[in-house]
């Protein structure tokens, strides 16, 4: 189903190319009239790098500061340095002092001073009370215009309070479905639903109306586990606190789902070793290098898995049919190892695998991958022996895959445990360790067990 | 940072662990108090098979039906293997008619039928209009009970129409940030967030007060997409109209966040064979056969390549170092098109690949290729020299590295596109098929060259 919307997608970003490429600016702008910032920013990144400036100098100052910040790190950079110095202070103008947190890590530092120039106190202590925090904890995630009211006053009141914010500000914080209570030390005491306000008496007290059970986090708090906090909670916001039990600010769910995009981009890029923030029309030379660092790594592998095979030379020298078969050995380990390191790294990920049920898992990893190297190795052995008409070899084969299996079974459970607890993501370390082990054993058990038996 | 809450969740489990296995009932209740259905699921996730429905009987009939819900597919089906009808219809009966739309397909056909005895009228068509839709359409996702106002009416009548709402039900829509305003025959019309209707003079009328550019969501549109429309606008909740625009449901955020986690866990698992819903702890043999089946998928590619080396046997004969070295040119092409792979099957989910810039991505695949063979052919090239004393063997070596990286190249961009027109998932299918093509054309290449330059 979802080629339906890739290919509304699809004539688009071709209509928009044709009219880039051409120079008409008057249909570029009408095919991006009514489009979000985030997908402006999706637009974006589907262009070759030659044509985004074209299009990001088409765009109105409001929404380049938008754009800039929906768009991913390497297209986010890539902007940046197409635009000059007024251009970025325009854009930037439009955003709060929030989002202008996220953005300054990838401004030149010109921009930044004269950004700072610009604001008055208030946002300058604003500024830089979210950015004293790392980009991956509430504190990083949080807005500040978290919306409070005491306890001890009426619904009647608060409604009072709202319109009055209205009137000042122009407008309410976005997504504001409920308001945090506070004591006179703005000491965080619980939520009080817009829903709530609305359908409840105005007399009541805010005491008595509000909702005490929704959890608040502490400002040092993990981005992911906010995540999983939001999804296993079904919250739209939530109170960021102080080690005191202050009022910081307020995460809502949209600065929620970035981060779960972002994990999840994380967890498939970070298996084939490449950033989660590539840009898949970036300049070359660094995509190269990132590349060729990852290809190093493997290189390694698999010249320690050729030293291996090189142990058996004068094995293979006698029996050529071992050369034939020896790569299923090693491939067949590798593809059942990388199941079990799926499955492993997702449970660590979700926090679902500790000391109490290691044992347990890893046991019926073995037993999995002992009936399935049975059935398999049945089915290898009968074909080695139609195909070479040698029983031993199909016998030393189908062996050698057994114990390939069970090592890629306990080499999937074990390796990205191991490194979880050194601190290594098992994302991007645990499939080229697991194949440099079941190369190194699948080619040292075949051989091994074909040397000492058949030769 | 995620070990911190790895490691609560872990003692935790270990505590509960151990309560279950002692049959220490009371500290059991103690631990789960508190807990959310979702957090109760998770739990229950990472228990052995056998300690499950120890916890599970421990629950009360309320947080048992939510429980349901939350669980993923297998362990979902070994709950409901471990009750009988009665519990069964004790726990649906907390549940909302959408909510048991979503379970049923899971359930017992004889549950089924005395749930539906159950309801009345009202309930039954509510039941019956969410099942008419696919689950993974809007109309799967969406829940009945979207509060709707007329729009000429003022807001201190939907004020009163929010608490007579409350008088009625007990209890307002969860989740509830906006009302949808609909015409004399139920045709949306736009939405009148709470937060304008506690913030707006009262007097003032719907029509002005609502919002009208939040989009609304045809009932069939796939579940991907309306996540993808959720994340985009950063939207709490939108309404989902039938093909005519009348007004059918709302969706919440809280729906798409599980879509979202259940799109990101597919890529994840699909890649390496297994099924999004794979249960860590789940039966032994349906684990067993699925995973059988995708070792003998990769079986008969790897035997492929065997038939391939085969073909050599007698250059291999003559030269040994060329059974040693192939595996390595093999891995490389299969790594290196793997990144490429992730990166296009990642561009087509987001669909921000199609016809107008293929070509481009194709040609910066194929230079990033280039470049990356060239630097670690010399490489490679240079260590063979070291090792077999053998400068024209390093120089076939270093080329069929750069062949193999270039098919890699290769097949990493048209590979997923062509699965993704011939409707294949492109990350269950890619895989397999690139690795049985970048071994192939290793193989080919390297001892093929060989054969030609060296004997």
């Amino acid at each position: 189903m979802p080629t339906q919307k890739s290919e509304q997608q699809t004539n688009y970003q071709e209509m928009l190319h044709k009219a880039l490429e051409e120079g008409a600016r008057q249909t570029v702008t009408e095919l991006i009239t009514g489009l979000h910032p985030a997908e402006i920013a999706d637009v974006l990144e589907a262009l070759p790098r030659e044509l985004r400036p074209e299009l990001w100098h088409e765009l109105p100052d409001a929404t380049r500061g938008e754009v800039l910040l929906e768009a991913h790190g390497q297209v986010r950079k890539h902007l940046i340095e197409a635009s000059d110095k007024e251009e970025l202070l325009a854009a930037l103008d439009t955003l709060e002092m929030d989002e202008l947190a996220d953005l300054d890590a990838a401004l030149p530092k010109s921009v930044v001073h004269a950004m700072k120039q610009g604001m008055d106190v208030d946002q300058r202590n604003r500024y830089e009370a979210v950015r004293s925090y790392p980009d991956d904890t509430a504190g990083g995630l949080m807005d500040l215009d978290a919306a409070s009211v005491r306890a001890d006053v009426n619904l009647k009141a608060v409604l009072r309070y709202l319109r009055r914010l209205r009137g000042r500000e122009g407008q309410l914080p976005e997504h504001l479905d409920s308001i945090m209570v506070v004591d006179d030390d703005y000491t965080y005491l619980g939520i009080l639903r817009l829903s709530d306000v609305v359908s409840l008496d105005s007399e009541m007290l805010v005491s008595e109306a509000m909702t005490t059970g929704v959890p608040s986090i502490p400002v040092l708090t993990p981005a992911t586990n906010v995540a999983r906090l939001f999804e296993d909670r079904d919250l739209i916001s939530a109170a960021v606190i102080s080690d005191s039990g202050r009022l910081l600010g307020r995460i809502t769910i949209d600065d929620v789902v970035d981060v779960m995009r972002k994990e999840a981009e994380h967890e498939v890029m970070s298996r084939a070793g490449l950033t989660k923030a590539t840009d898949m029309f970036g300049p070359l030379i660094p995509s190269v290098s990132r590349r060729a660092i990852w290809l190093g790594v493997n290189l390694v592998n698999a010249f320690i898995a050729a030293w291996v095979i090189g142990l058996f030379e004068q094995s293979i020298d006698k029996m050529v049919a071992l050369a034939i078969l020896m790569p299923v050995v090693a491939s067949m380990g590798g593809v059942a190892g990388n199941q079990t390191l799926t499955l492993v790294t997702r449970g660590i990920a979700l926090g679902q695998i500790g000391r109490s049920n290691t044992r347990h898992l890893l046991f019926r990893e073995l037993v999995l991958s002992m009936l399935n190297g049975i059935l398999w190795a049945l089915v290898v052995a009968f074909v080695v022996v139609l195909w070479f008409d040698n029983l031993q070899l199909g016998i030393v084969f189908g062996s050698a895959l057994i114990i390939n299996l069970l090592m890629g079974a306990m080499a999937g459970t074990l390796m990205p445990l191991a490194l979880q607890r050194l601190g290594i993501d098992p994302a991007l370390a645990g499939g080229v360790l697991l194949i440099a082990t079941t190369d190194v054993v699948g080619f040292m058990s075949f051989l091994g067990l074909a040397t000492l038996f058949l030769l």
